[in-house]
């Protein structure tokens, strides 16, 4: 198994990058887009990603058992295109309804904890085929106010470490193009 | 023509090390200025760009018609610099005093579409002399709340591509030093 | 002497890269912490990294007087290692209890302007030893309202460039992984 893990900012490119990199694989592509259509803009923004996707790749729609996607999906010969890891992150955080408080201690969902497990263990374990992994950086502006801003922004800093600690490579993304930060060049 | 992007953070030391960047190369100097001094704050963040350029550099100020003053300003043995693509994209946003809403789809004004497309024939077609652009990172920390901030993150995060795929080199910014995107280092 | 800076954003990883760095140097470790324990959220942060941290490590904890603190401390064959300057610069904007202004002008503590020409006495006279400093990113998200948000972006954005310009050394961590801005590899 090959992990690569695409880290950039918001339209930094980032996606693109990951898509062409499955492109050039040569290998049969799925795609597993993490995204909802909870609101007009973001079904506008799914249409967007989609759009650009070649006609032969499947995609798998799932947001939130992403590790048993990928456990069913990753497969020799295959590529597995995960778009993206932080709107997974954000689905788990907002999957029980609950309200969140502005100040004070942040409790996340149960199922929150038991899918960052249920993904690290596959990790750890390790799969078939190639894994590719889109990632937002969120934490190089000013803290945000509310506390669930900073949660969110804590839990995304950690997820990226996590993945990348695991990657056989990890890229930057700015203005579509790639800063190495391990492995060698996609 | 050779076209640099210099990319990075507000208060990241981009403007420096593309103003070190035209200084080096040893050619006329044409300054760009897409500000406007709309109040006060502004005014002393102007003054104090102003302040660190060197005598022998002509200024030309434009908030709009960035390409139409490329096409007149780039010449051969000349280095145009424009400080800086998010104040434009920001003033072109702006420039029909619109009012912009919290929520929903946003409609950009005709003039942001024809400057841009303007901008990209230029590059597209190509000009005599030396050309640096300094541009914003504004999409790597939480996406900000209100349709217009995330209309924003996502147009200058679109021109930054679009300008970094056209260039000969590009660079990102941290603390004052550079990280070679693309191209040798400057 | 050599001076090190460690820039990166929130939960980007920086802290536990510089502990790492300090790890490997094999010297004795004095640890200055520049957080103040204002709320319960701060005080879980600053247990969070206090558990982390190596139980032969000397821990110093000042929140304004950093220079006075790095003249004492710093020693041959002792690493010194600040997390963060970032929360040090906001300690000064605030230690005076001014309110600040949503609009207009800032003015700054005199104390932050003192303690700042300390640092920078401190850097340019050279101090024996190794210095590690952590610090944020924190420009590259949409420039946020307020202007004590913005003064803040502003302040350490300059702060992290007169740092890295002293520097013999200086990375940019994402996701836990370094780019080398400055000098070799740390």
């Amino acid at each position: 198994m090959s992990v690569t893990l695409v880290l950039g900012g918001a339209r930094s490119g980032k996606s693109g990058y990951a898509e062409r990199l499955a492109d050039a694989s040569g290998k049969e592509i799925v795609y597993v887009a993490t995204s909802r259509a909870g609101d007009a803009e973001m079904a506008a923004r799914i249409a967007h990603h989609r759009e650009r996707r070649p006609a032969g790749w499947r995609t798998v729609e799932e947001e939130l058992a992403l590790a048993a996607v990928l456990r069913t999906e990753c497969a020799p010969g295959r590529l597995v295109l995960v778009d993206c890891l932080t709107l997974w992150l954000s689905n788990l955080m907002f999957c029980d309804g609950r309200e969140w408080p502005d100040v004070g201690e942040v409790t996340l969902p149960e199922r929150f904890h038991s899918e960052h497990a249920a993904l690290l263990d596959l990790l750890e374990g390790g799969v078939e085929g190639d894994l590719v992994f889109v990632s937002n950086e969120v934490g190089m502006g000013i803290v945000p106010w509310g506390a669930v801003s900073r949660c969110f922004a804590d839990e995304a800093g950690r997820l990226n470490q996590t993945v990348a600690a695991r990657a056989d490579r990890a890229v930057f993304v700015a203005a579509g193009l790639p800063l190495v930060l391990k492995g060698s060049t996609c």
